[in-house]
């Protein structure tokens, strides 16, 4: 009940007969039982009982439901698979969840145009599949894409493993099919990699989290697929030396598919968790990776475990083939798990600094988190410098809590003054909100909800987040 | 005098001495023959005199200049080095044409985080050498990098001869520093590759045309500077053929750093230009280029030499080296200075279908332009769809004009139909404003025109262009 608080206007049952009108009696769900499970998304301690859940399978059912939402002021939430890290799909104000999973077709995927056209609801991992099958890579992997929806992931702009050769999902967003909180279905962008005729509504939307339109439909590109990959692990006493090992191995004139690590903490959790063989007595675990001609990969794999050992490295591991590189990756995949175990409550952020500045963060984070008393573990993309810190700690340890806000607040003004961001691929959301502004400063906040009103004059489109 | 009647308010003589003060007498121009060369860009029959032509040298004093025109309403061009072909840079409703050349700084080129930071006003050369000197690459290389500005780059989202494997402007720019039209000055994005705090701004900026804001300073991602490159050129009977090899080269996993055509009428006007030696009996000609290490550029140039021969070509010839490669890539580089010498007038268009439609498309082009009478020759990007149809007539023959104007109308609205757009890479402004429309349809526009309000509330930013 304490969201009716901030909630501007109930569903009438007047409201919620025209919402059963539109996409089925079957389609809206607001029993306890049927909305609780889109009352909160993948981030921890945020949830907020929607009135409905609303879930339409046309794109014309999404343009009636927002023309109706616009005309009673009810708040729409847009929804994929509820695997946001940022609250960003909580609905806090209430009204409508509004969820796209019914939209899963995969339309076309053509290998003659190097693209995919797929409904809003079709998940990444579907899309992948569908692009690998015609020999073609969908690049943007986010950790969640066995459930994250392509929709989902153009509204965060997500990012993934393979970010730093392949960048993120805005650089494979050609068009959107996208509906306007007033109910205009309008067409941006298309099925071309150079396209200028307007203002670049593609690219405004992607990392729009779903303020400013619901995208029903997506036009992503694709490239050839690499003949193969391969991926290496090494170890090194400290974080310091991995980072100069970054350092050597891009100032080699590699930018490899995979460059991550993580710090000592992490590598205790995950041996813990999946008893990989890791070893855990190091400070950092450097994990490298590249794809192309078997014959290219290997040099590029020689290269960057040359740089590694130039650097201290105490230990490297060469996958021989796509298995072993398989396994060596899953020490990354399955961070979060790992320390999701350590406690009920796994809080993780999503800080993002230059590169040359990662070691610095890592040891600033970590003396933070001391100071704090809070168990912290930090792993992330070494490529692009977007580190993940986690903290864990019980879910009714209410001084926990209190400590971990705190150490996050000095963890983001730290990587602002290290010339980085608060979030790199997670998003705002709800959680990340309080700390726009000092990211941003006071004038472009300004500006973004003037963008925001130029979207969406009533507010209706996921308020209290972007824009708000 | 003929701008006077669309212009809103005249300079007043007390708007004069404070642009004066602002940045300085000298840097303030209003004599006929010091704003003449100001009057006009790089688009044939699009003029008019701007009341002043002010040279800031500063970010303060571009925001200046823009509070005092938010002020007292007066228009404002922001302008580059003037290469632009869509007269996005003409001062249609007069005022003030606000040139970004004073400030070039080159402030930073950095190898450890593969960027650099300039001013608006550094050339696109002079970013690239700047690059280059540190073994790093800045791809965009817009035909006009010599005296194209970064600043204006950014504008327009400039593109070049490697759209296809390196992407556009907008895959480049990582933070921006922008006026906006209220004397504001924002930061957008920043030195990271990933960061989603906020609305992309800083792509949304890329490609406005200078409707939105002044950009006074830009961070670009660089890459390391591959080994080598290398040229060939490949002759064929028809579009058609040159179209098959094209589709045959990517499907079979290549996406070359080159692959630009010229149409048999282009051919012939670069022969009788630069006497390079080209098959003038051809019917079109494929320029495939590509780079990496020595060993894969030359198995790239094989492959894809087999690929134009798998498809009839009539005749392949490939460079050793790279100064035999700049010899060829000649053909393509001079196509538009030999077309400009056919005839006074030359209308360069800017179409973009999806790449299996060119051999289409250029049919298309070639019956319109035989059909309403007009000589037309076309050369473009192959890679990624984007055409270049030339017309070319007699500045003081009225009904030519006419006959091009009818001829472009038709292939707008060819290209819309293929699934193409009006423009890939040239822009809006306000040469291609009129079709706009019929490209992103009636809401889409009205979603513009409010996010341009959001921007600029007094409508002073480059009026009549993107937003209007």
């Amino acid at each position: 009940m304490s969201t009716s608080v901030v909630r501007g206007v109930g569903l009438t049952p007047e409201i919620l007969d025209r919402l059963r009108e539109i996409v089925g009696a079957e389609h809206v769900l607001t029993t306890d039982g049927d909305v609780e499970p889109f009352s909160r998304d993948a981030t921890p301690l945020f949830r907020a009982r929607p009135d409905a859940v609303v879930l339409p399978a046309t794109t014309a059912e999404v343009a009636d439901v927002l023309r109706l939402a616009t005309e009673t002021g009810t708040p729409v939430v847009p929804r994929g698979g509820g695997s946001n890290l940022a609250a960003g799909t909580v609905a806090e104000r209430g009204g409508i969840v509004l969820v796209l999973t019914r939209m899963t077709v995969v339309q076309e995927v053509s290998a003659d145009e190097l693209l995919a056209v797929v409904q809003a609801g079709v998940t990444t991992s579907t899309l992948a599949d569908a692009a690998s099958a015609r020999g073609l890579l969908y690049p943007p992997d986010p950790g969640s894409r066995t459930v994250s929806t392509v929709g989902g992931n153009v509204a965060t702009c997500a990012g993934g493993l393979r970010g730093l050769k392949y960048g993120v999902t805005r650089n494979y967003v050609l068009g959107l099919e996208v509906v306007l909180p007033t109910g205009e279905v309008i067409r941006t962008g298309g099925r071309l990699w150079k396209d200028v005729a307007g203002y670049d509504l593609t690219r405004l939307l992607t990392g729009s989290e779903g303020t400013l339109g619901v995208i029903t439909e997506v036009t992503v590109g694709l490239l050839p697929m690499p003949e193969t990959s391969r991926t290496g692990i090494a170890y090194f006493d400290s974080l310091a030396d991995a980072g100069r090992a970054v350092t050597a191995i891009i100032a080699g004139g590699t930018l490899p598919a995979t460059l991550e690590f993580l710090d000592r903490a992490c590598i205790g959790a995950v041996e813990d968790f999946a008893h990989l063989g890791l070893d855990r007595d190091a400070g950092a675990l450097l994990l490298f990776g590249d794809d192309g001609s078997p014959r290219d990969v290997v040099e590029s794999l020689d290269r960057m475990a040359a740089a590694c050992t130039a650097n201290g490295a105490r230990g490297i591991e060469l996958a021989t083939d796509v298995a072993g590189s398989e396994d060596l990756l899953a020490a990354r995949r399955c961070s979060l798990p790992a320390l999701s175990r350590l406690a009920p409550v796994t809080m993780l952020e999503d800080v993002t600094v230059p590169r040359p500045q990662i070691a610095r963060m890592v040891d600033d984070i970590e003396e933070i988190a001391r100071r704090h008393d809070v168990v912290c573990a930090t792993f992330g993309h070494a490529g692009d410098g977007n580190l993940h810190p986690t903290i864990v700690f019980d879910a009714d340890d209410h001084d926990a809590r209190r400590r971990a806000e705190a150490a996050f607040d000095e963890v983001f003004g730290r990587a602002i003054a290290l010339g980085g961001t608060i979030t790199g691929e997670h998003g705002v959301g709800a959680a990340k909100l309080p700390w726009l502004a000092q990211r941003l400063g006071a004038d472009q906040l300004a500006l973004l909800r003037r963008v925001k009103a130029a979207f969406d004059p009533a507010g209706i489109l996921n308020p209290g987040k972007l824009g708000s």
